[in-house]
């Protein structure tokens, strides 16, 4: 049996941790090259670090969104009762506003606020109630992507050459783990994914210490590779999925996903914990709109024109008809049916 | 009316130019921050330039392999008969392996070959003969240009919302001149096109100088923007048009092309001179396949993570049933009766 390794992005502790006072965040803009946390001591360093991009990907923005909310219960915990739950309150608005699209942060916020208010009532401590809610978040987000990424890979087989885009985190890592351990040859071609290059960057390194062979290729080639033939499977993470089955991803999902479709290559979708109870369809998705200027810059290096404008939408939305098949923890899922998702049992592991 | 002006990538005569013994090439990779000429002064360095993309686009590199063979011709003057033509053949060679995509460089590079052949044989001046041959090229050149831009704008309304990949040329140049001559209101979107950005520095650049209001977006984006229906237009070069219809531009142009398709777009193609009577057919059109260390960079920085495989085709091929139209010198043409193009009449100026 072949022996694949789970590199860094797969459990989600080795790249975000809570310790007395600081939320270390590991600082994906420098991955592969460096292994740097940036050390967050206050909740609005958290919010800073998610805006800018260093923590990134639905789940564990999320995740570093809670921890921000557990550092606020310490930097105000000389307050008392009301004082306490509005510090708190305004460090929930800003920390829940940093990241519109992807599902993930509403609903752990606000629990994790309802949370940490009633520990205050009852004189509890509100910043270990909240560490050890996030944490719980963390090990379930571990097993959803662990099980969605396992579900996906039983739909591969020897002689797949994968297109993905973006980094699909860990659900990703896992799919291709399974499929190495099952001893399925398979090969993935990521797009680079401007502005950020996740693909070039997380997305290739990951694969590549996994075991699976990688080519790179820029965000305008996946056309001619499925008019090539050279692609039979798309499979990419989704920020958010609504309820009637549309999927929110990193923006270019949408026009490869318009691409299978035509050329009759199924689109596998990671979908983690399943479809966003909140969204019932397309427009309760909201898609972020970054600052231009993000998309003048390579790397830090000016690569536009002067004098122009520039349109940074950073997701976008691939309605039902252009998606195969959603695996969630819970199984696979075609996006026609994924409402059912709440009704099928739950893993027993 | 309003006032447009024709910028720098216009007149293939202000971007390279036959000096005594020199070819002076534009670096149109140093644009639009500098304007920057290499001056070459063997026919090698001239094939080199073309290699390494100082002068892009099928007919400029064109006329520049054809300076090369005049280069040729007064570098090897010294020698006699069939030694001379024999070491200009050599020269035809190395400058006709450049590039094999665009089909511009095969005939005039052939036909060059000859004439100058002739002009030893008869004990003409083959250098003069060469640059007067080449000279009398980028003339035809710049009016199939200007000719071919003007019919695409006849095609544009108030209102347009022109999407284009990489740099269309001159006759890009020249659409979008004449639309803002006959006061249409229309706006460009360009795409960065990686890993060169002849979009977000060339394209960006010269129809901001024009007067067309430009905004950038990265090559993954256009699928949002057609789902958006925020495009009305889709309007690309072609390096090279078969006689059955279809069209070899720049890697990225056919995704593009599925989306305009998919969303009922129309995709105007700026023809110039029409179909490459040699290629009857999209297997007759070699795709080039570059090094794929290019799109581990932008701008000189390294983007991709280490020890994985690249693929770089240069090209793609987009067949007729998702090109609109094609606007020629000779006027506009579906792609199903693109061959007719040689029975047109040749435009009376």
């Amino acid at each position: 049996m072949a022996k694949a390794v789970l590199p860094i992005l797969t459990n989600r502790a080795d790249t975000l941790k809570y310790e007395a006072g600081v939320v270390q965040v590991l600082d994906r803009r420098k991955l592969p090259e460096q292994i740097i946390f940036v050390p967050c001591r206050t909740y609005e360093e958290v919010a800073q670090a998610i805006v800018d991009m260093v923590i990134q990907g639905g789940p564990p923005l999320a995740y570093a969104a809670g921890y921000g909310l557990a550092l606020a219960a310490r930097q105000f915990r000389d307050l008392k009762g009301d004082a306490f739950k509005a510090a708190l309150g305004e460090a929930h608005r800003r920390l829940r506003s940093t990241r519109p699209t992807a599902g993930d942060i509403f609903p752990l916020m606000d629990n994790g606020l309802t949370l940490a208010c009633r520990a205050i009532d009852e004189g509890r401590d509100a910043e270990a109630q909240l560490v050890a809610y996030v944490d719980g978040h963390v090990r379930a987000g571990d097993r959803a992507a662990r099980l969605s990424g396992r579900h996906a890979s039983d739909l591969l087989q020897s002689g797949d050459r994968i297109l993905t885009h973006c980094f699909a985190g860990a659900a990703l890592n896992y799919m291709l783990y399974y499929a190495v351990e099952a001893d399925k040859q398979i090969e993935l071609i990521c797009t680079e994914t401007r502005p950020y290059l996740q693909g070039a960057r997380l997305t290739a390194a990951q694969a590549k210490e996994i075991g699976v062979p990688v080519t790179l290729v820029t965000d305008n080639m996946p056309g001619y590779l499925f008019y090539r033939g050279m692609i039979t499977k798309y499979v990419t993470a989704a920020d958010s999925i609504s309820l009637d089955g549309h999927i929110s991803n990193k923006i270019g999902t949408f026009q490869y996903a318009v691409l299978a479709h035509q050329f009759g290559v199924p689109f596998i979708v990671l979908g983690y914990d399943g479809p966003d109870p909140e969204r019932p369809d397309a427009a309760s998705i909201p898609i972020e709109e970054r600052n231009p200027e993000e998309i003048f810059y390579c790397r830090g290096v000016r690569t536009a024109a002067e004098g122009i404008r520039g349109y940074y939408p950073a997701f976008d939305i691939t309605p039902p008809q252009f998606v195969s098949v959603i695996a969630t923890e819970r199984g696979l899922f075609s996006p026609w049916h994924i409402s059912q998702y709440f009704r099928a049992p739950e893993p027993a592991e």
